[in-house]
């Protein structure tokens, strides 16, 4: 099906669809003008400037035969943009989506152009360069009144950042698709927003890295940054050194081919591609490739365990940077982005000093630990990477004064870890707060901030934070979990990156992110059908609907709480009960906010529907306890499901006494406090989303009696 | 992950877990008697003879530390068919499936092997057919005792079945993970049970290709029939003939190595590919790629439309001849089964009319219709096909007197054409009745036989009945809704093709369809999981429980209906009501059930429960008609919520009325079946499941006083 964008000389086509608005407007304009506030505010990451204006932009009226037509304006004095094959791809894929919100008129109308009308113009200066760079032009502006909307950007890059932020305006009223009236000059804060995935410990397919990356240009990141060797697998096909794959892929690796397809694919959404691949450390998968170029530990199968290894390349070698000149010069062919990250993290060198000819080599260089070594490693692969073309990015441990100043540093450390680099000069990300495994809210990913309003930071150093990274590893993921892990709390981060410093209103991100989650999800995403089948599968019943309550006031303990607890490695099936719950799901504030609204406002409505969710929870029982022995995935669920109905049962007792006369008996606050401070030690790997709600109920039950002296 | 499955030299390491299996024999021998039958027959399709017996092998005993060992019987003076790679893969996806029931003890044990234990021996005589042949032995044993399992096969195949049925009987039960005793000897009915999957009205990616061949493989279809070729794409990449998927496949098709792989996932599985290309007619993307070969049809484009065109292949002419035997022999090499479909179907033969050359040349040849001269093109396939070493398959339209016996026939006409075909000599297979897009109930399609018990034919002509294949013609599907329209209708289907003739017990198959069911989405089949992301994705919800009952309680109309009622075309989005709810879904059976109980054994528990699923309609209501004012897709949904909120009501007044001693007021018996009758007629595409239940209950109402005399 093809679909060409519809292309006309000039710019004086655009009409409004005037009795078909008219017809809209009937509404009173207070309301319309709220309605279109409202609206304006759907979008997600926020504009650096967005004014509201009166009235609406109709994309397909109500009962209308003729449907929605838009130009891209060539622009032929200034180069024939319009023709760009980039932007010709991503207009269509704009008809498709806007087709899905508007009903089926719009790819059916596009098709069969109309002369003299269009609601819709695009005017782009520039292709854009041929490899997207660090800091390139991605603003854009977009004007819609109700006589049409104008999108226009200096390259394709803004023009698609434009086009993701008119999606999130367009909804269907009345039996009418419109865009609210509005002016957004629109620009990134931090040029590198990236998102960080490890497909070495499990492996994900070529389609799920596409929708991932449809999902980051939803939310405006930028940088795909691919994870593609570690110790648990090699996943990139090399020709010159087929043993990488044919031995230490288990069969799950991507070709060339496929390698290209998908830097194509991100190029054709505004998103560079930087691969990673891990040395000096991290590299079992390569040494039971190609052991020649170890340090001598003895490797004879990819790891069950996860962990730090010990298997270093031998960088006292010069055979070593000869294969890597040759490998990395071959990957650089298929990876066109200016940086090229070589890991450089979690290096101890123990294979270093146990090994006599190594630690021969670190005396006679005068090193003395192996984090010197590791420097000298690191200065030797500059020159190669230069000679392909390519600037270096790294982990923390890669940070020495004797790398030039392009050097890019990704913490994962932390914040202090970032300042220190950019203090020296050096060019740096942050990752350590948006590590996606942490299994923290979006609330305190959103606040973190690479450059917070405090920092300590000279304006000039301020300058070298480049923006930061979300990182998923995946140790305790696999394709099943994977979204529900990644999404929505990515866009949160996406929009710290994108947005104003100033943007920190966790109600209206929270808001806005439960909207933009049901966008990722309808783009093909599965963080919310991913752990519904997985609640099905468990249960084997179709409509789990005891179970699928259980689990939305339940999140995954954090990575370390879970590798502690059960000691993951790569036989630990991962879909359990852990499995099937999402990190900071809605049913934290869901609480929060009844509970205030009985405590604060005593509003009665909200008492009984709190009540009527208690017990509900009460008579979810049976059927949780009877799933718990259906499966053994569920086998560790049943002291939890015991805890969640005496905590239901306390719930009840605090509502009661709240509108009761007569106080608690003595002991009955000590007695319901134990039982929420039981339940919040870890169990089954999994908490409770709403136990301080929860302990604010009884507390204020057993205090109102306290305070208001009843007998 | 590679974990080759344990050999050992003897039979002797089958031993009982006995202590364990103590333990769970502590149930009385009645009631375990009692679910072992029951958990033998959730088998389906159901086995040529199966005796249940006592007790139960346990698979992982509960709280063990040694976990699962199996033993793959290589019988060395046999040619060593343990090493297998076809079986070898089998078995670790058995164990891959058997960890995922039984908790992530089985794969671990099978990768640590311990001597002297094994609680499942699977032993194979041959390997099979290099390439699967039309009626090879498909044949297993399979002897489960409390002491172990023993499953025997002929061949891999066999062996592969015989897995499937062992995962179907195995299930986790107080911690522990058992499979009951029983003795099963299994062959199938038909040697030709197929699937047919059009993908070129909507492309299908290889991934959806896959997952249809692991449903088909779990039901022990055997025959992946792919419909690669029709007016609206050429789905199948040819060297010799690029322009088939240049200007005719949109950019969606096959390559050559994306089909060999496909025909190697299908072998892994048992099944047989059969590629059908379909000619002289429906040819309308090979004319728009090469008119050189075509009748003098000008096209220009890929219809938008669906329906019969005008464009047949020139088959009067040698080139053509040339042609295809150039492009049979490319697509030959890819396609390794015997047979080879060549379509045949609809081929009015307008433009051989119109062609003054063609006229000629079957006035020449002495044909006065365009079946003459079909049925001659035919006759000139033969001989390319044989050269080719394969057999011929068609639809209805090539039988022809002038044909070999050895082609086959397949009828999609109905069962009258296939008599007529055996009749004649020729071999056939049934697919009118198993159209997925008529809509059909799985007990319709279960019902339809291809050689029925009172059929007219000889048994020598029976014979000539090879089998059937359940067909999915995509005009109104797309990757979205096609599981939820092949799944699990299709299941039942291939019971009919496996299992013997006597089984015709519509309620135990449906009681094993929603098992089985449950069992191909784990699987990763989409036909739960796809319906609701359509309703969340229509409503913007992420629990639309409303659009979840009231989608529940209908299903689409036939192909036919639509097709009248929409004029569907390419544009047609396929993403509406229609297209989120499903054929035959629960709820037809279970009001029946309902109101089986309220009327025939006055049970008033079952009148309280329906009428609270009548008050839940009628709740339903306002989340209904905003959902349908949120989206042009919904927007045809208003006119059915005003009918299932009215039928609520007469649903609940004919409770009461059966309750009541008053009667029913004059004229509220016609008034109620008024309403009935009116929901009947079609609306926006759907039709509700339940209207004959419903309508049991009003005219009981009103009788129950008429026969009583009641005041």
């Amino acid at each position: 099906m093809k679909l060409a964008a519809h292309a006309r000389p000039v710019r004086n086509v655009l009409q409004a669809s005037a009795a078909a608005l008219l017809l809209l407007l009937t509404s009173s304009p207070s309301s319309a003008a709220e309605r279109d506030a409202a609206h304006a505010l759907q979008v997600m990451p926020l504009p650096r400037s967005l004014e509201p204006s009166q009235g609406l932009l109709v994309i397909t009226p109500a009962g209308a035969l003729s449907g929605f037509q838009l130009l891209v304006d060539p622009l032929p004095g200034r180069g024939g943009v319009g023709t760009d094959t980039r932007l010709q791809s991503a207009v269509q894929r704009l008809l498709v989506r806007l087709d899905r919100t508007c009903g089926g008129d719009v790819l059916r109308s596009a098709a069969a152009p109309v002369a003299g009308r269009a609601q819709l113009e695009i005017a782009v200066e520039a292709p854009g360069e041929a490899v997207q760079s660090l800091g390139e032009d991605e603003s854009y502006t977009l004007e819609v009144t109700p006589s049409g909307g104008h999108l226009s950007a200096p390259t394709v890059l803004g023009a698609m950042h434009g086009m993701e932020t008119l999606l999130q305006l367009v909804s269907f009223e009345d039996g009418a698709c419109v865009v609210p009236a509005v002016t957004i000059h629109d620009a990134p804060r931090f040029a590198w927003r990236g998102f960080m995935l490890d497909v070495s410990r499990h492996f994900e397919p070529v389609s799920e890295i596409e929708h991932t990356l449809d999902g980051m240009a939803m939310v405006k990141l930028n940088v795909f940054h691919w994870h593609l060797s570690d110790d648990q697998g090699f996943r990139a096909e090399s020709r010159l050194f087929p043993r990488f794959t044919a031995v230490a892929s288990s069969g799950e690796f991507y070709t060339q081919e496929q390698m290209r397809e998908v830097v194509a694919y991100a190029r054709a959404r505004g998103i560079r591609v930087v691969p990673e691949f891990d040395v000096p450390g991290h590299t079992t998968s390569w040494l039971l490739a190609y052991p020649e170029i170890g340090a001598g530990e003895h490797i004879t199968t990819l790891p069950v365990t996860f962990g730090i290894p010990q298997a270093e390349l031998d960088v006292s070698s010069e055979k070593t940077y000869k294969f890597l000149d040759a490998f990395l010069g071959e990957m650089a062919q298929i990876f066109p982005d200016a940086y090229f990250h070589i890991g450089g993290d979690e290096t101890e060198g123990k294979g270093w000093l146990d090994n006599p000819r190594i630690a021969a080599f670190m005396k006679q260089k005068g090193f003395s630990k192996p984090a010197e070594l590791q420097a000298y490693f690191n200065q030797r692969l500059l020159p190669i990477l230069a000679r392909h073309h390519k600037k270096m990015i790294g982990w923390d441990e890669i940070l020495n004064p004797a790398l030039p100043k392009d050097v890019v540093i990704q913490s994962w450390r932390g914040e202090a870890s970032l300042v220190q680099s950019a203090g020296q000069g050096y060019q740096g990300l942050l990752s350590a707060p948006y590590y996606l495994d942490g299994q923290k809210t979006a609330e305190e990913m959103f606040l973190a901030d690479p450059v917070p309003a405090d920092t300590t930071l000279a304006a000039a150093q301020q300058k070298l934070i480049l923006g930061g990274e979300v990182c998923m590893w995946s140790e305790q993921v696999h394709s099943v979990t994977l979204d529900s892990r990644v999404w929505p709390r990515t866009a949160a981060v996406a929009e710290r990156l994108w947005s104003p410093q100033a943007d920190r209103d966790i109600a209206d991100m929270y808001r806005r992110l439960r909207r933009v989650s049901l966008s990722l999800e309808a783009a093909g995403l599965t963080h919310i059908s991913g752990p519904q089948q997985l609640w099905r599968d468990l249960t084997r019943n179709p409509h789990p609907e005891a179970m699928e309550l259980f689990a939305s006031m339940l999140e995954p303990v954090s990575f370390s709480d879970r590798y502690q607890a059960q000691k993951t490695d790569r036989f630990t099936s991962l879909d359990r009960l852990v499995d099937a719950v999402v990190p900071d799901p809605p049913s934290r504030q869901e609480l929060a906010r009844e509970v205030d609204a009985v405590l604060l406002s005593r509003d009665q409505e909200a008492a009984r529907r709190l009540a009527a969710r208690f017990t509900a929870w009460q008579h979810s029982e049976p059927e949780l306890l009877s799933a718990a022995v259906s499966s053994p995935r569920l086998s560790d669920m049943r002291p939890r499901v015991h805890q969640f109905v005496t905590l239901a049962d306390a719930g009840l007792e605090a509502l009661a006494y709240l509108q009761s006369s007569a106080p608690p008996p003595p002991g009955w606050r000590a007695a319901k406090l134990a039982v929420i401070a039981e339940a919040e030690t870890p169990v089954a790997v999994v908490r409770f989303t709403f136990l301080p709600s929860l302990r604010r109920l009884v507390e204020a039950a057993a205090k109102d009696h306290q305070q208001e002296g009843r007998p």
